[in-house]
């Protein structure tokens, strides 16, 4: 490329430097149609709120938590209080509940919150700041969803006031539980109360404690002939007397405290009937209306992580002090294509995200599993290979804690695996697309008669195209 | 996954399974705001037209062509002029002409092109059947754009008829042509008469006999103190006195006969003054707004490609007849993953080249640069990675003649090569990016210094976040 | 690192930069101990051949082939006679019959022929020019193992002498033949003679006029309850009557003439009774000590092909002619990496067929089974790597007849199907790496017991070690 | 494959799999002629402590450092005396030293102790417990060497006893230390002692109360021409006044307490002046020294991690408790197909760290560069690889404490950054490659005029071979 397309390439790019515009002009023209004035008002001072006030509190709040076990799940870091005080002002509050499912939110689309939850993502408090931290969104999704009034007044009403905070108990550590069938955390009826006794683990941010209700999945009727009947939801209130939590789990050296990950018994664990969500036998139907919204969620937080690793990368290319073999690292090709594949892979990931939240609002979640598994699959190990290559520029700094890059890793880790690992989404897509093979084969077989008949007419034989035959099946031809 | 999580999952998406949706109906949902009723119309209509008439008609174009290399560079496969006048009664001609620039097209949107070019890029006689095949489609935006109304009845018309056709010659042998101040084609002024002297290769098309002129860039003025103005335009009849192909070039094994790959000399050849395209010195100009849309046609071209290698091993993988251990090979849990990854690979490196086109349409093609040249990095990769998954569940037959793959995998290689390797623009991409640098550090600077404020206020004194400092450099704190 | 250390490490790489050093120099110092004294002498004299006289009569070669099928098919390159005389004044003939044997060959090891073998990869005539081509080596290699002295005398004496060429006639069009019990030519007793009747493909050497003869196998007992007791090998000489070329394979688009890939037609084609190798239902014994080796001596060539493709792309970057964005190829960053990590790469992939080799020599083919499957997974996709990022420096050029590496691209890609796709290696590997596992669930059963006692030794109870009992099944604990 | 060849294949393998084989038995054919009889039996016998006594330490180890911060750096896990009790008792101390260099280890080359740090990798006590750990490891090796015998006897006896522990301080936060020539810290020689001003970081076992002794390099003459005569190393007592231990780094979340990674300030520290090693201005000299065999140290235990993890990997797919989808996960072809590939590279990678081992016993460090460095790249990023899809594996068991796998992560993904990143490495071995251009390019003018003697000898002109030329630069040809 010649000096002059380069000024050309620069000059426009210069404009649409990050730094330069604001998260409003950033967004693909081919999403443009899908974001209201309003969204593009809000968007922006999301941005700023993120950049001016949440990941400045992020050092704070890292060090309010504390240093022993102990401490750091007792704890509240005064600073969160504080920004969410400030949200509220911004009008910055519950912005996740999407506006054609519910009065409560903030009236946006799910694209719309997506597009925010990428900012989100690029501080460790600002999601919280905001009360649309998971689970909290999700358990907030179902009790405006299936819970009754009761339900509502007692623990969504404090959620969305973010009064207090919850955990969603379905992962259990005995069985292969990305299959939700295999749940066997035993719910007995038993007068006018419902025991519940086994174990659960990963069970997310019950470590805090300001985290009240545990919304529970477990067996009522391990009998049921239908595998999809025997689960039910049931609420239970996070002092209930029988509930231990054993030990908070790590996620590679981290603990996540105040959240954390729990790993809890229940043993004879009593509450009243009326505490059950849409009804026995409705467990299954509650956690798949969890899910899309909440996938598209982590996928932009994790887009915001990845955007956010490559701008300390940047930054890092740039730091005068930093140079190795007499040249700063923004001279040196190897990292300039590292950034430059970054961008490339981090853009066309963010589309996919995109375009599976358009398909929920346009269609619904339901008619965007395919969208919704495609970024699922693909946002998080993008990240990863993102925020590596940032890790591997700053050295030592990258896996130490003087860059949030070793702790967006890890978390980046696990997003392999939560909401079913990867392996399970390719299988169904796999298996999705293989259900064209009968009409691909039919297809072929049609294509080849006519290719025959064509050269016929044209007073050849076919050679090679003979073989093509042999992808038809036998079947396929009659 | 649940059997019942999975037979909504495919309830789904059997619906919109390939093979059952038309091609209008497969759009993603980001793109629809962008696409009009009428080109959802012709989709369908191009659709159907490449999988019943041009795929068949394919293996009798590749027989007609014939065996020795004189042979295959001096006739004319018939076949392909019955496809003409088929494309033409249903009106699909000249699509790629973009409405908003040119009366003379269908009065399609560079997004809508494209849609349809994904279409074409299945087939190997497709492009040519509907006059939209390249180098013919940029050649003709050129003469549209900038060429005399004597230029344009002289060669635009009968290209638009496509009863002609041209090539376009730029890269030179001896240099490095990806940068075009290197061009070194001497064309000196002579009285009324331009005369050119030197040699370029990679003249794609200069091998069919129906190629009868070639769009030529050289230098008038080498001492012109700007780079860029060195550079002229002229149109060369391809039987002009004084040129020789001295040979044709192959891609791996293929020598693309009859369009080919021309080495041609030029000795003394003359053409009239009037020959110049827009004027002497404007060259640049002139290959520079070439690029946008026709960077747009390969890639989505490629994405066909690559959506055909897939429904190639989703055929094989479902052929009764191979079974390998004893199951199908859809039973084998590596070929579903790799037909799934090339699924998500393939959606996602489509939105991005949408992304793209809409991008020019809605601003323009220099606006788009980045998202082009992420479209250009990001689609021959992918696609050459699908048509491998291809060849490899194919054995022998996936290298050999027995399937469009190993020559679907040269083309889809050299993409990574022409109008500018990988590595240029990766490089444009990564300097570009880093011009964030300044604004990034002097970001951090103002974080670090409101964590320290906030901290303070919070009573406390920082620990680690002093090491961030480290990526601030000393002068952004300025 | 510093200059100084720069220097130590440039010093002493100098010395064994490849230009320099022979290459007997050059063996790995982990393999010298195998290696005699004469074969490093003849290792050089190979290296030495190949780079002054097989390499240059390569583009000779090239283009005595011809055009025209008819006529690449026919003729005889005359330089390969000249080579061939030049490497027997050399001693460079049959090195590849292992020392402890056969006596016929030139007294080499596995080992010391892989060796030499890489070098032979390097030219596209080294191979035959020193009677070490296949599929002539695997087919002498059974005739002299399993063949009568009738046999020998009329098939391996002109094999060994260079005076025939052979085919191995195993693959078939219509079946998995990956699994060679799938086979199935039908081979009929009738009177003293042997019917044979069906199709055979990727019959390679059968387009050689000089091909007289074809190692087929097929079936003479398809209801033999063993499925390995079925097949026979028979030798039916390439002019026996109902024996048809339908007509040669292409790879990507090379014919590979006058070698080529046949696709053999059998119609009622008549052999002598004592043409068995071996006897009836011994055919599956011959294939499989027909393999190891063979895949040693693919492996080999491939990796010398990745050399010569290095030292391409290494002359390409240091081209004074060729420079991009100021400055030459080997100033940038990009690709000196490629060219660095091709080095690892290659050197890693070496060691690993190098102990293969060895293993066989002390051990013997089948003891060496996994060493042979981990080479032949490893080395062609390692290959592959390195010819394309030669391919991608070179640009045009590189896809072209310009250079040789699309050519080795496309031999190289064939590596990963023949003898076996990487996927039937993997899994074997994968499922005996599998029989591990009732161990290793018991030794960790036993390691947790351990802890648990040293625990209580220590006089703690541990708390997150409960969980490592997870990954032991209870059955391992009994 | 039939599945008479899976029985021949897996009957051998079987035989080698590792459960049933001892370490002794395993070593590739390729390395055994430098393995020694007292090797192979002590080799056994690291294994079977390792496996027995250490592994099952690692848990109560663990739970041994305790929880705050405070108390993870002050204490000392009784375990670890336990161990190396044990360890003395079985011979196993101090195997690292080289035999042909230091009479004080126990007689074993870099080859063969490298062997048995494959074993040391697998556990978290296993190096301290056989006094083989780092850093103590290389900072024995330089008191060895250079010490006075009064250095020897003071600092050399007690770490060969293990009696105490030791830092190597050479990095600094300020700088890009991977340039030794950039250190900073301050040794201003003032009367009959040096005093020290500045500060280090990355001091790896700084943590622990045991250790010591800090060898410290910084700048005695920092005015020297010389950039390599600027550096001295001196001998620090970790508790001399004016050292203050600053913080902690962090490894991802880990701390690796109570070793850990010190940040240490270093105010007016005075130390005496015989405590300088070797020399005023000789530090560049003793640290050069230093890295070859610790290289071979860490990439061995590399090995041994990646070896465990895919042991645990293989564990898990046999826990017959853990169903996906109806199967055991080793009925998962995709899981299987993981397996086979961690099997192929650390298998590879292997011989790759024996090869340079072997390269430094038979020649010495400076000789085996190349070879270090290598193995250097490739150790590291195959090891995280296996690692990671061991990770993915376990799910959310993966990424906490409940296996070692991501606290190995983390280790391992610091071997891409100490002792140089990745890119250095790749940077000297790219440019010592590059060393051979010209020597390539005289080769193919020469291979070209051949070429052009052959072509006329044999009455032909060269068509293609002319652009060979192309790779040839004017100035070689001269």
């Amino acid at each position: 490329m010649s000096k002059q397309q380069k000024n050309d390439f620069s000059e426009k790019l210069m404009v649409s430097a990050d730094g330069q515009l604001k998260a409003s002009q950033k967004i693909p023209q081919i999403a443009r149609p899908f974001v209201s004035e309003k969204a593009l008002k809000y968007l922006d001072i999301v941005e700023k709120f993120v950049e001016e006030e949440c990941i400045p509190a992020d050092a704070v709040f890292q060090q309010q938590i504390g240093d022993s076990t102990a401490e750091r799940f007792s704890g509240h870091p005064a600073i969160i209080e504080d920004l969410k005080k400030r949200a509220r002002e911004l009008g910055l509050w519950n912005m996740f509940l999407p506006k054609n499912h519910f009065k409560e939110g903030a009236g946006f689309s799910n694209l719309e919150y997506g597009l925010m939850a990428e900012y989100l993502g690029k501080s460790r408090t600002a999601s919280e700041a905001t009360n649309c931290a998971a689970p909290d969104t999700g358990n907030m999704e179902v009790l405006a969803k299936y819970g009754t009034q009761a339900q509502k007044d007692k623990w969504l009403k404090p959620l969305l006031e973010g009064e207090i905070r919850s955990a969603f108990l379905m992962t259990e550590p005995d069985v292969a539980s990305s299959d939700a069938t295999n749940i066997t955390l035993d719910i007995r009826r038993e007068g006018n109360e419902y025991v519940l006794n086994g174990s659960k683990w990963w069970s997310s941010g019950a470590g805090d404690p300001r985290c009240k209700i545990y919304i529970t999945m477990g067996k009522t009727d391990k009998n049921n002939p239908s595998p999809y009947k025997q689960q039910s939801v049931v609420l239970v209130p996070a002092d209930t007397p029988g509930i231990t939590i054993h030990r908070m789990l790590g996620v590679f050296g981290y603990d996540d405290a105040p959240h954390g990950h729990g790993h809890i018994f229940f043993k004879n664990v009593r509450v009243p009937l009326e505490n059950i969500v849409l009804g026995e036998g409705r467990g299954f139907e509650i956690i798949q209306g969890r899910l899309g919204p909440g996938r598209i969620h982590h996928a932009m937080r994790s887009i915001g992580a990845a955007e956010k690793a490559l701008e300390l990368f940047v930054a890092r290319v740039n730091d005068p002090r930093k140079k190795a073999f007499g040249k700063l690292l923004n001279e040196h090709g190897v990292m300039v294509e590292r950034i430059a594949r970054s961008r490339v892979e981090i853009d066309s990931a963010r589309l996919s995200v995109l375009n599976a939240a358009i398909t929920i609002d346009t269609k619904d979640a339901k008619f965007a599993l395919k969208e919704i598994a495609e970024a699922k699959i693909l946002v998080p190990t993008m990240a990863l290979t993102v925020i590596d290559r940032a890790i591997q520029a700053y050295g030592g700094a990258g896996v130490s804690q003087d860059t949030p890059l070793a702790n967006m890793y890890a978390q980046g880790r696990t997003m392999r695996i939560v909401d079913g690992p990867d392996e399970v989404h390719l299988l169904q897509l796999g298996r999705n697309e293989n259900k064209r093979g009968k009409f691909l084969l039919d297809r072929l077989a049609r294509q080849k008669k006519k290719s025959e008949e064509l050269a016929a007419k044209h007073g050849m034989k076919l050679r090679d195209v003979l073989q093509l035959d042999r992808v038809v099946s036998e079947k396929a031809k009659l």
